[in-house]
């Protein structure tokens, strides 16, 4: 059977930091589904189509990780891709009891999903999709913090 | 490639929280090696060879975890047994300081040996093999802390 | 003189975590009010009243608790009720910094009103209302949540 | 039936921020133990003796404060006196996690003991014994920590 | 060369916390700027005009203070000025780690703009803008928690 | 008046980080002292000769910093020297909360000592001195984490 680890976030845009977590879960998984959540009522900086559009040109070469979009409950779209596998990266320990909360109520609510926990390299590790759209607002240069085929495509 | 990943501990006792990190670390992995750490300057409360009975008698029949101890470096110890992976369960915010900068330092000086963390289950989250040491010196009952196997094995 | 507690929220909708804290504390406290705080400018997934008959739903066999609501400062309604505790439940160190920061507060301006802490039960450590109103949203299932009187009410 | 609490610890020497918790906590109990948990492996500054000396004369004349010592598991000498809850204050998100601990602990092998948390007061909050000793060591002035009692106590 | 270190924020309003954090570095550097970074989609409870008079009511005799406003990144409008230095006070174990993200990334894209960390002192660790503006919201008395300058300026 | 800072610590031995610390803080203050603590009831890995000679080879050009050893309390030694600055760098949370009780206490036992903290750069967050040795104990190579100068002087 194989082994799929599913990678929610919002990706408005996705940054190095993430990139790094989805290589890295690639050496233990079979398959890793990058996945868009969409939610209504947040609003973003960039469509859904714009974020996905990156997040192809970003993976294009890696051979196990794929791109989707999802809507409502983490847990029943890894259901419906039959992945018993949520990937999570960690920064800080501020990060980390947010994540402990969700983590444990997935497993419940989820038929024992299991979250798997990566943390980000210390490089990395003051880079968020938040600050990138504050620097990416200011006029800043972000190219230090995305992938290069992202960096391309931040004017819309 | 089998992908090996190394659980290493002082295991004095393995506690239920132990033995559930490793289970669920075997759906990840195609083999989990509990290895017991042998550092000469610390003090045990159970000898090397009785905590390698105790995890023999917990794990006997899971096929893909073994038991081993090693001496120096985890690092070391991972490079020769070919395993990519190391494995920690994180229990609070406070064990997550501890085990980033262990992970950073191992991902340096290990090749680029990957930790991949789980979170401890609620249930298990205020069990440590200190607290169980401490309920039997005060001659407490610790049964719903350690394995049932276990459990028979504590007087020496 | 009656040792009277206060226990202040949205309770939108009150969760099993919150049922458990007032229960032990009841076995503190001579009186405890379960008071929902009214924020103008909050949005709320239950009207005020539906809150409140939920609240009055769970606790009506609890002889020293009772329900309310108020408007404005914590503190004042503390003592327009000759409440001298304020009772909190703390689940992670996440929580614990802004509670710190709030009883201090309280402290000063509310005449020496004092904070009492418990700390959650492990079994509900993952449970808040924001997740519960994230799932309900989501249409997914709370009866392991929230108090089986208050699942029934949660459709309005 | 009379609440009982039970505030343990080493009290090597006592400090301001221990008398606080126990002051406070005689408002909310209807009796406040404090009681000094002998540990034969442990090193002290002061015997045990001189510790007892040293609350004895601080609490006199605090009617509904007493002062005890005893061995073994606190769970133990909480049921051996009827005490339903044990009192603990906190001063940090780093104390946090440590008491979060202990706590769900003794709530399972104490037969639901109670723990009730208080939040040390700011002006304290960076008061230990730890401390204090460590400028005991160094020949430095302690009066602003410790009870005006204590300080002419601390030369043995 | 002068030493110039910017302290950025709302200020809405300054707290007792700020002026401590402001003149305890006024000893470090040789000129101090209090800047206040306007952001268009944020709400504040005071004008930015209204802002500036209460921190140049409060700052008036201080000879290395200064009172000046910005737009966009801080990193930017430091460059401006040839400050070399960020001054940031932190409060608790949860600001830092916010402090700890943005403080690397202003060295990263400020060329080695250095933030200097100072800790609040315990009288002031729990007044923070936003709870002073929720007392305000609640008709009650903050005079405890600002500047006696600034007390006088809040009904607008 | 010069602006004097002092740097105290073990150095036991001395890290890339420190040097990183103690460089960033040479561009604030007229003078750095790096400072050994002598206690002589800890264990040290390399002799106080040892250890200075690496803190003497590693900052021999650079003219703002100096090197000392002290014995008893920190705060005695900046008044001896006319410091008004204590230097610490933060690495994570957990250090926060250490750091944090330490300068407030400073603060009140020495005339309003004044501690200044700078946070270490994440490519150098995983490193401290207890790795360092633990490493050093295992064979392993420390190059990448200590200065050219003190890795030749490791062998003793």
């Amino acid at each position: 059977m194989n082994k799929i680890a599913v990678f929610p976030g919002s990706f408005d845009p996705i940054t190095l930091g993430h990139v790094d977590i989805v290589r890295r879960a690639a050496k233990i998984f079979d398959e890793v589904i990058v996945a868009v959540g969409v939610n209504s009522q947040k609003k973003y900086l960039y469509s859904l189509d714009h974020r996905l559009d990156m997040l192809e040109a970003v993976f294009s070469s890696d051979d196990k990780v794929s791109v989707d979009h999802f809507k409502g409950l983490t847990v029943n779209y890894c259901k419906e891709k039959a992945a018993h596998f949520l990937l999570r990266g960690i920064r800080s320990s501020g990060d980390f009891d947010y994540e402990k909360t969700i983590s444990q109520l997935n497993h419940v609510i989820g038929d024992e999903l299991e979250t798997v926990f990566l943390i980000t390299r210390p490089e990395y590790s003051f880079i968020s999709s938040t600050i990138v759209r504050e620097i990416i607002k200011g006029k800043g240069d972000v190219s230090a913090f995305v992938p290069a085929e992202v960096n391309s495509m931040l004017n819309i």
